[in-house]
């Protein structure tokens, strides 16, 4: 027992040296699941990368992790016989990615973790992992605010929160839950994204509201919080996605892209 | 220490003995969030109810239930004077629902627990609760394969998985997880339904194929499993599930409708 509490010790005197070497710490976290959460994630890091940031992308939905399929990362994580510590994916020359994923061999392998255990895994992500000093960490968390979250505000206390949402109202009021969860926690929150709102139809050009539009500007304006951006459903994106590939951010004729380069520019000068 | 051990094993022989009074257990569960989850949960419970089967509705999702919101849930649990039970809210006269909101007073409040508290709970949810003898127990179930589901299988051993998921890739990939936690805690599938599986434009008519189709036929014909329908995305359910109505059960015109009926009889026929 001795000995499990200094060895303990020792791995959060290690977090705090580790964390030092990102200057910003962003968690995306939503209430409710499948808002695109991931995405934003993936992408914002990608677009935060291709600006001439250093950045870590971190995947703690240990349960279910989209990181490597979004990105079509191939290979296991290495590691290095100096530091005896875990080598992070390099997606881009100024990008690491770490996922449960590619510490896994099967990909559909289901990880059946209690709490504790999800908890330990989350700071062995930071402690032992050789991070390049970067510009940002953006963390991708699973939905809700157990345990990934929880545990990230209690080992990383200067993160910043980005919210995800989806307009409509059932979305929203798993929202509300984040802001209180942050304001529990102490967390800072850099904004929100409102993400598949509405759609164009590829056929008529028309806009249909699948979710509804606004509910984030509203939830917004209500909380006193920065929205950061909406961005469209675009079945394209959605298809990309799945192929693990970001063609679409040189499409500089997609809605969908001309929005989410603001909210990177967005995040950029907030993080100044 | 030896108490609380008492405690708990009374507790488990309470919670055994409420099971018998449920005849079918099933979970309706999802790899990934934002599918529908709580959508089938719910509506298949209503469904049940409305062909005349005695149901009882949990929903063990802790930190983001959506079912009250869903069924226009008023009111709190009250509580029996004569079993010091909770009586949970009664939707209709054959169908009873249990859900942390309507014990929360705050709906904004974020449940901020980690695994073992959660644990907790849901063995309250079954021991603590005055149900009905019931021909369904529907379990609503956060996504993943955490504390939740890993909790249902081990408390109700019985408990017969639902499978949710929406056609495309990085979803259907997660669906697999959820039939290899199913193996793995020897959790028998009842089948998988496949959630916003197209959706015609209100404009023009033709079928847009949001997050591609035929993904869920094709995953459950790999995997042996039983597909129990395909639901299409239908913004009118979406408005009718944020304002708590299920005024759309009632309107055959809709293929949603049709589609949602044809499940509800699978399952009665698959649990007869």
């Amino acid at each position: 027992m001795e000995k499990k509490k200094a060895m303990m010790k020792v791995q959060d005197e290690v977090i705090k040296e580790q964390l030092k070497g990102f200057k910003n710490k962003m968690l995306v976290m939503s209430g409710k699941g499948g808002v695109g959460k991931s995405t934003v994630a993936a992408y914002l890091a990608v677009g935060l990368a291709k600006k001439g940031f250093q950045v870590g992308l971190m995947d703690v939905d240990l349960h279910g992790p989209s990181i490597p399929r979004m990105l079509g990362l191939k290979g296991n994580i290495g590691s290095s016989l100096e530091s005896k510590k875990g080598i992070p994916i390099s997606y881009l020359p100024n990008m690491q990615v770490i996922s449960i994923e590619s510490l896994l061999g099967d990909k559909d392998t289901a990880t059946i973790w209690r709490g504790p255990l999800k908890i330990g895994v989350i700071k062995q992500f930071i402690a032992d992992i050789e991070w390049s000093n970067s510009d940002y960490l953006v963390i991708d968390c699973p939905p809700g605010t157990g345990d990934e979250p929880l545990t990230i505000a209690q080992v990383i206390p200067d993160t910043k929160a980005i919210i995800v949402t989806t307009p409509q109202e059932i979305s929203l009021a798993d929202v509300r839950k984040s802001i209180n969860f942050c304001k529990q926690v102490n967390m800072g929150i850099l904004g929100l994204v409102e993400n598949m709102s509405g759609l164009r139809c590829p056929y008529c050009g028309k806009t249909i509201d699948i979710f509804k539009t606004n509910g984030g500007i509203l939830t917004a304006k209500r909380a006193g919080l920065t929205l950061l951006g909406s961005l469209p459903l675009e079945p394209d994106i959605v298809q990309e996605g799945d192929d693990g590939t970001v063609a679409w951010m040189d499409n500089k004729d997609l809605p969908y892209t001309v929005n989410f380069a603001k909210i990177v520019d967005a995040v950029a000068d907030l993080t100044k």
